[in-house]
């Protein structure tokens, strides 16, 4: 039996999204039904449901950073129990089988993962091709894509760590940043005050990097020991050679150049943010000390797991601002104008109230 | 007593190379006097030669790959004796105390190291400010920047190792090609085909990736096990995802997206010819995949023995065209339109019968 469930979906490109009822699939075996609590607003929920990257189909229901209570589970799900606190983020299936997925790295499946919504639903059991999000009250997920969440944490706060958090942990882990490290978290937005916790949390020197000393002051009571006014460029000089790590979360096409030759030799800066092509880069500021650029995508399930426990010891989540689903539309307007601190969380319970479609 | 020395020298960046005799420094207790036997003609020594870079100051004496025997040793010298095939590449000098220089990295040196030519002479002891190259029948070096080339190596065909082959053995063991992995060189010319025999030697599956079939055909005489050709777009994409390593060897400003692909997850392309800003690059190829792009400068003192050391086992050296110091200009015309197959190399013993101006 297939489960009935309300959300809210957009029909197109340039409509407002509108509540929306479908149907999950028959739960398998290895599935977690999952009632949705909350569910964190990300820019690309934005970019995909206006179709910006030319790709969505349509009904579409967003959502990636969600955070729930287990419902029921499948006859062969051993990690959950109804009643636990879960989450799922961007990704509910992958092959599996592939070097990526067994290493632990689904986000880089050779085979192609399935995101949370708008991901070519290969497990099926609905009448749509495409997966739906968190804009809902209810999910299914493979118990593998169903993360953990420690109960000591705000679960508003903490549906963001599903994307907003993993991406930016992810890149701070695998390149190894700790104590000491003098570590430059560029851009203040989902992304970035995400990062300077983290780099704080991990006892790295942090230094918030932005063009604006309001947001400089912003990060400094997110744990940020240095604020560097990236429009200043004698400051900017003065920092040249100084940094073991940069995390790049600016989400626009920009000049890496000045940033670059903040790095110290061998060191890394990771671009997560920037969908855009990023404008010319110059060579030399690479060749002349070793420098590299990187980019990173999300994380793994087991490295999500390991994120999601990390803020449990030490309390960390997103700072947000709760919404009710029927103010979705106007909140994507003010993220696209960046007036969010710094994530919009939807509270899944405003959903019924608004929701009176008929089946 | 100072030294007197026979070169080539130009005296404006639009005048040719004509013979002109200067001095070198009266040898100090740790400086190996040089008689040159071979010098390789860089890119570089053209770009610096006509003030491509804007730094130069003349009279300018080029040459940076430098073959020769010992001449005389001073009473602190320890590594060399007179009669010794020896080599000096890119470097002079360097601060020795910086954390760059303690760990044989004198090519990131700190506080800047001396270039063999153009560089600021920190040593002095002569009239000029600056340091002159190994256009010229003898060099005079700090036995630290003084290299051991195996006996067995030609002598002639070892010169361009001290550049060319450091610039591309560097990388390639900085990030530990090794046997079985697919390696990718990019671009066939001095500094490319170097890459060619050092990731074959290094036991890589090696790939010319290349404009030209032609240069394909000759990559394959060099070492190289495939050939891609760049131009073509189906091959292009059916290698997307393959490549283990890639050396760009490119000397211009082009579009790295497309070699970007080519790269697994997690893997790094190395750019070491690129002087001119790289064109707009597509942040979303190294967040996909997790890949990176890094710059190498030239080698370590240390690592520059390893090589040479590396090249006297395996028996490789450069493939050469040898000219008389009197054809260099022609040589410099040929070079930038790319007609040198692959790097010219002057032989020194033609120097006497055309330097005599008076001193």
């Amino acid at each position: 039996m297939s489960i009935h469930v309300h959300g809210y979906a957009n029909h197109s490109a340039t409509d407002k999204l509108v509540p929306f009822t479908f149907e999950r699939r028959d739960p398998r075996g290895q599935d977690v039904v999952i009632d949705i609590k909350y569910c964190g607003v990300c820019h690309s929920d934005i970019h995909f449901a206006r179709n910006e990257w030319g790709w969505t189909t349509y009904p579409f229901v967003p959502g990636h950073e969600i955070i729930g209570r287990v419902k029921s589970v499948g006859n062969k799900v051993s990690k959950f129990k109804a009643g636990d606190l879960v989450g799922v983020g961007c990704m509910v299936d992958s092959c599996r089988h592939c070097a990526s997925c067994e290493e632990g790295l689904e986000q880089y499946c050779e085979n192609g993962f399935t995101g949370t919504y708008g991901g070519d639903d290969k497990i099926g059991g609905t009448q749509y091709p495409k997966t739906f999000g968190g804009y809902s009250n209810i999910i299914t997920a493979d118990e593998h894509f169903v993360l953990r969440v420690p109960e000591n944490l705000d679960p508003a706060g903490a549906a963001p760590l599903l994307c907003a958090g993993i991406t930016t942990y992810s890149p701070l882990n695998h390149w190894k940043v700790s104590a000491g490290q003098k570590v430059g978290i560029i851009g203040l937005g989902g992304l970035g005050h995400m990062g300077v916790k983290f780099a704080h949390a991990m006892g790295a020197h942090v230094v918030m990097i932005t063009t604006s000393p309001e947001k400089g002051a912003d990060a400094k009571k997110l744990g940020a020991n240095e604020v560097l006014i990236s429009k200043d460029a004698k400051a900017m000089e003065a920092a040249q050679n100084k940094f073991d790590f940069l995390l790049n979360t600016i989400p626009v096409g920009h000049d890496v150049d000045p940033y670059m030759l903040l790095l110290k030799r061998d060191a890394v800066m990771v671009v997560v943010g920037s969908v855009e092509p990023l404008k010319k880069v110059d060579g030399i500021n690479f060749i002349f000390k070793r420098r590299s650029m990187a980019g990173s995508l999300i994380g793994g399930i087991p490295e999500t797991q390991e994120m999601l426990d990390f803020c449990g010891k030490h309390d960390i989540t997103c700072e947000i601002e709760k919404i009710a689903i029927k103010d979705i539309n106007t909140a994507y307007d003010r993220t696209v104008k960046g007036d969010v601190k710094y994530r919009f969380v939807i509270d899944m319970a405003s959903l019924k109230t608004y929701t009176n479609r008929k089946e």
